[in-house]
């Protein structure tokens, strides 16, 4: 979605690796976004992307104006309220969707109902239109890169789908475009969404490892203290989402969402399991 | 689906006309059938379609065991119940359909409101598994070519579908797989279906055109009167598939699905509007 960071660099590094030509997609899909989010101010920052992309050997970037049939009745073409049917959809308007109808539930999909149809389905015409081998992904975005790499064996894209690990800013915040919307008053309080999964990270590697809810309620507490408002904490199987009930062999994920102000972040733990 | 007929060799030889190589799938697809319905007993009868697409000049079929992934702690595989999800589905097992919001419902997705969830995922991954030019379906299954027609530029496969009349038997009936199902007094009653339709066409083309519900009341009282069961008579828009109130220049469908005993049949007819 453009305004381009280090991890997303460090994506284009490892497809660099993996393929002879690297196409680089910036579309800011309206489709992901519902009517109360801030698709009118994701940031943006098209010439400098386009210059660190050329400079990270990207053979190509697709910037489409639009990816979404707007019907024919329709006046503006690729205008968000239009394309996410807000008010009814003109004749001949986009109407397809991809469901990952267990994946897309929970942790992210419980706060954005509709997130994870928008990003599969934009997945899927992506892949669509520029056809790649390889398709890589970052695991900040970790439920993101499941959605996804489902979608691809179910539906039989001839795709590989690979997730790369979040990349941290010096002090530990995690890498996001939205990053920038915050203060600085914001951005420090902010730390404590990755210090809350350092801390939680130490207190399993301890040997004793804590219960579920202990973690939970430990990390939600440390962003709560910090002024933070959490959507959501969950202790989850690292390939189906789902909830565990305790910490054994098996990988979790410990996932993070949380608002400084009006600004929504994640982040998150993988645990290999003991 | 296989259990050729006619119809299904009138899309060969389009489809051989169109491209250099032309694939076939036999596929019973289990994700459009329900519980209730005829996936059991849907007939079969592979290696005189084999032959029959040979002589036709098809270059190979396509003939999966499965197409769906069944997931970790399931015992068969490509497993009728288990893959349509009756009972909880097993962790990992398929999850993705492909949705095509609008042309789904209505006429057959009223009665079937799987159906063409499961048409939509199943040509989805027979797209990118067989990545054809050209995909030749018949206008028997309209909503079907109207349905794959909508998905296949909204997700932008890069899939040319190409929609050829019904063919009928002598008689007038619509050629279908399942009227082999039919015992001889059910098919001559079944013809009906197809005699409604021309009445309907007859009516329309005498310059003064019926009413709607006149031609809709028309269609289901021939087919009642024959002892069918109708499941719906409808006059829809051609593209949209969304009822009209009354014929006028815009193209319409006259669409008909109705049971003869436990066997349900579809036809349709074409009216260019005035």
């Amino acid at each position: 979605m453009g305004y381009l960071h280090e991890g997303h660099l460090s994506l284009v590094q490892e497809a660099r690796r993996r393929a002879d030509v690297v196409v680089a997609s910036i579309y800011v899909n309206p489709t992901q976004f519902s009517a109360t989010e801030d698709f009118g101010v994701y940031p943006n920052s098209r010439a400098e992307d386009r210059r660190r992309l050329e400079e990270a050997g990207v053979g190509a970037t697709f910037e489409p104006a639009t990816l979404y049939a707007t019907g024919r009745s329709s006046g503006a073409s690729g205008d968000h309220a239009n394309v996410v049917g807000m008010g009814a959809p003109a004749a001949g308007a986009h109407e397809t969707w991809v469901e990952v109808t267990r994946l897309q539930t929970g942790l992210c999909g419980g706060s954005r109902p509709h997130f994870f149809r928008g990003v599969a389905t934009v997945v899927a015409k992506l892949f669509n239109i520029v056809e790649p081998d390889v398709a890589v992904f970052g695991r900040k975005d970790y439920q993101q890169w499941r959605v996804l790499t489902r979608m691809a064996r179910d539906l039989d894209f001839a795709v590989e789908v690979v997730g790369l690990p979040l990349v941290r800013e010096p002090d530990g915040l995690a890498m996001s475009s939205r990053n920038a919307l915050l203060d600085s008053n914001a951005r420090k309080r902010a730390l404590s969404i990755s210090e809350s999964l350092r801390w939680a990270e130490e207190a399993c590697s301890r040997g004793e490892a804590p219960g579920v809810q202990v973690l939970r309620q430990g990390v939600a507490d440390r962003i709560s203290a910090a002024g933070g408002r959490v959507d959501y904490v969950e202790v989850v199987d690292a390939d189906e989402l789902v909830p565990v009930e305790e910490l054994d062999a098996r990988p979790v994920l410990v996932a993070v969402a949380a608002f400084f102000g009006s600004v929504r972040l994640m982040d998150n733990l993988e645990l290999q399991g003991s």
